[in-house]
């Protein structure tokens, strides 16, 4: 592969980057109560006002990720915002009368009222990323503090009594080891030991046990990543059990290239490259149309998710994270190939040119299905944290060719 | 119109009706545990063994109503499989530990163990029109009394306190009138007190509380039909409050023109017709492809739904009984012409003819976007219930042009 080439690709990442933050600088910020709008329809204008906890943590992240670590993002109004989005946080996603100080919502009206919260961990693990985050940008000790209380109570969560959550336990309700919940705790591990030697130590071993759970996905004799496995690590019936979520297996294959990385763990790395980047490409890619689809039923049945078939903007954001990545990892010449193939498909299909940033959701033949910018799953994160990894491994790749 | 195109039209919905009740009753039926399968493939072929208690209550009611009023469906197999449904729906349906006995779950697995609860009312309504339409044909009285006692724990949760439904009260979270409530309620009301002076005296305030509900729905200077408005009847902020459901609002139009027809009243079959059949028609129906849009934004924004323009085989299914009921009703050949409308689009696009009954799932092209005939929303109910009703109005219309 010509330097030229990945040197044409980081241009145009950079400039995608670029774009994408002054949409977002411009369209998103409530000046008068904090906080992010996030249901913003292709010109940018706000068409629903209510603010998903979800997002309000994952754009303070991004806004301080790039702050901290881009030197063109180091600026004045970038670091106001993702405060401001911080302080909003902290104001109102708890749910104060919950019975438990730790739960958050996953909806806020405007001005900070709970109107939904989700018997999940997922609310709770963005305001833990948001806060760990905006700490090491303001260097806020208690805000740090408060990160690591509130992973405790994740921890205790996923790993002790999920109780507390509000789910009713019910006999037909078998638990079950869902992709997402591993995948999140071992972002979280990441998070927050990243340069902290003594809290690296710390969640050791529960990096180490996210690892696991995510590799017991690992099924069909190493043939397929499903989504839904038993807590024993074995195949759930029905259609949960069958069910194959391609982009969110990608997505977990990075984050495992990360943590071997990080522990120079080369069967990790194999295991990542082979089971968790290589097979949900081969069984997500549509063949007909080029994306990759939503979900699939491992045994080839329909699914029953109505939007199966869509192609969705996060899951090629993590495929091409995951695929160069493991290229730089490995410098296997194939990855790179099937990181342009996406890379391709991805740039000729959702970046909107008229009013800048990407469109979320086409059919399956391509078309934009829904044309918002940003929604209640869509904010400010899979775009641009895709296109800083990107550049920053391209940067990389192109320091060693010099 | 000619006597001899509804003379076809008849028999093409007869003849749709029968394939229909066969498919079902070859694949759906679990005569090991009772009950039924409704996650049913293309060809037959059961995907998953999970019961919906929606799907359940539904086909027991939708045997019932045709063993009763249809005689070539009065066929022992049929009442043996409603009987056999009902007993599975008494024996595991209510969640016994919930804290209160009238809870239902919304999901049983093959043997009748819960794994989800709703906290909303739906699976007790479809108990009620379960039970009562079973004990209508098999004269249980114990059975009536069991869908009644239902009926008042259903009114007491809304009309007087929710909170027994388990969903936290959140300063954020306005109570709303959902369309579907006061539909619900009516469509139960009309259901218990048919044939029944004494039941129908009982619930005749609710059923005209329920038809004010519906008309509440009516908005924007009359010139649209919203899901969800307060509880005072005003427009809601947001996609919630924007939300269109033709769908929904068509079906709503029929179950009010049957209120109408009941109470002699014409103030109310005016409105059925003007803003619950024409009107979600108007603003539903795709000029581009044809078939009824899943959901819209009244202000034109796209909806957050990622299916909101596929075509579904339930609004279809409400349209052409409110159509052809609205016509029986008026003889306005306009009703007529729409209802073909509806009719050539529908037979052309969702029945299956090689394996019988129909697919649920379009694209908005009109492609089969999920092809499989029964999940975990699409049972025996809207298809028979549109055929046998359609069938029925057909009956009426050609005996008056005899």
């Amino acid at each position: 592969m010509s330097v030229v080439k990945l040197e044409e690709c980081r241009q145009h990442i950079r400039a995608q980057l670029d774009s994408v933050v002054e949409f977002w600088l411009k369209y998103s910020h409530d000046t008068e109560h904090g906080g992010f709008f996030t249901c913003i329809g292709r010109d940018g204008k706000v068409y629903d006002e209510l603010k998903y906890v979800w997002l309000q943590g994952r754009q303070v992240w991004m806004y301080c990720r790039l702050y901290r670590s881009v030197d063109r993002f180091r600026r004045p109004e970038i670091l106001e915002a993702a405060k401001a989005g911080g302080a909003f946080l902290r104001k109102f996603a708890r749910v104060s009368n919950s019975g438990n100080q730790w739960k958050c919502a996953f909806c806020l009206t405007r001005d900070g009222k709970p109107t939904k919260v989700q018997r999940t961990i997922f609310s709770e693990c963005f305001y833990v990323m948001a806060m760990d985050e905006l700490s090491r940008v303001t260097g806020d000790e208690e805000m740090q503090l408060e990160a690591e209380q509130m992973m405790e109570q994740l921890i205790y969560w996923v790993r002790e009594d999920s109780s507390g959550l509000g789910r009713p336990q019910l006999p037909g309700d078998v638990p079950t080891n869902s992709m997402a919940v591993p995948m999140m705790l071992l972002c979280l591990v990441q998070q927050l030991s990243e340069g902290r030697l003594e809290t690296g130590r710390k969640y050791a071993e529960l990096g180490s046990w996210c690892v696991s759970q995510i590799q017991q996905h690992i099924q069909r004799d190493g043939t397929a990543i499903l989504e839904n496995v038993s807590l024993a690590g074995a195949e759930l019936p029905g259609c949960l059990g069958r069910l194959q979520n391609p982009g969110h297996a990608l997505e977990a294959g990075w984050f495992l290239l990360q943590y071997a990385a990080q522990n120079h763990n080369k069967e990790i790395q194999r295991t990542a490259i082979e089971k968790f980047v290589q097979l949900p490409y081969e069984s997500g890619w549509d063949e007909e149309y080029g994306g990759l689809f939503y979900f699939l039923d491992v045994d080839g049945h329909c699914p029953t998710q109505l939007e199966w078939s869509m192609k969705l903007w996060w899951p090629h954001s993590e495929a091409l994270v995951a695929f160069l990545m493991a290229y730089s990892q490995t410098k296997q010449p194939k990855l790179l190939e099937r990181f342009f193939k996406v890379y391709e498909y991805t740039f000729s299909h959702f970046p909107d040119s008229n009013s800048g940033e990407w469109f979320g959701y086409l059919t399956q033949e391509g078309k934009v299905a829904l044309d918002f910018k940003g929604g209640p799953f869509k904010g400010f994160f899979h775009v641009p944290r895709c296109l800083y990894m990107c550049e920053s491994i391209l940067d990389d790749l192109l320091a060693e060719k010099d």
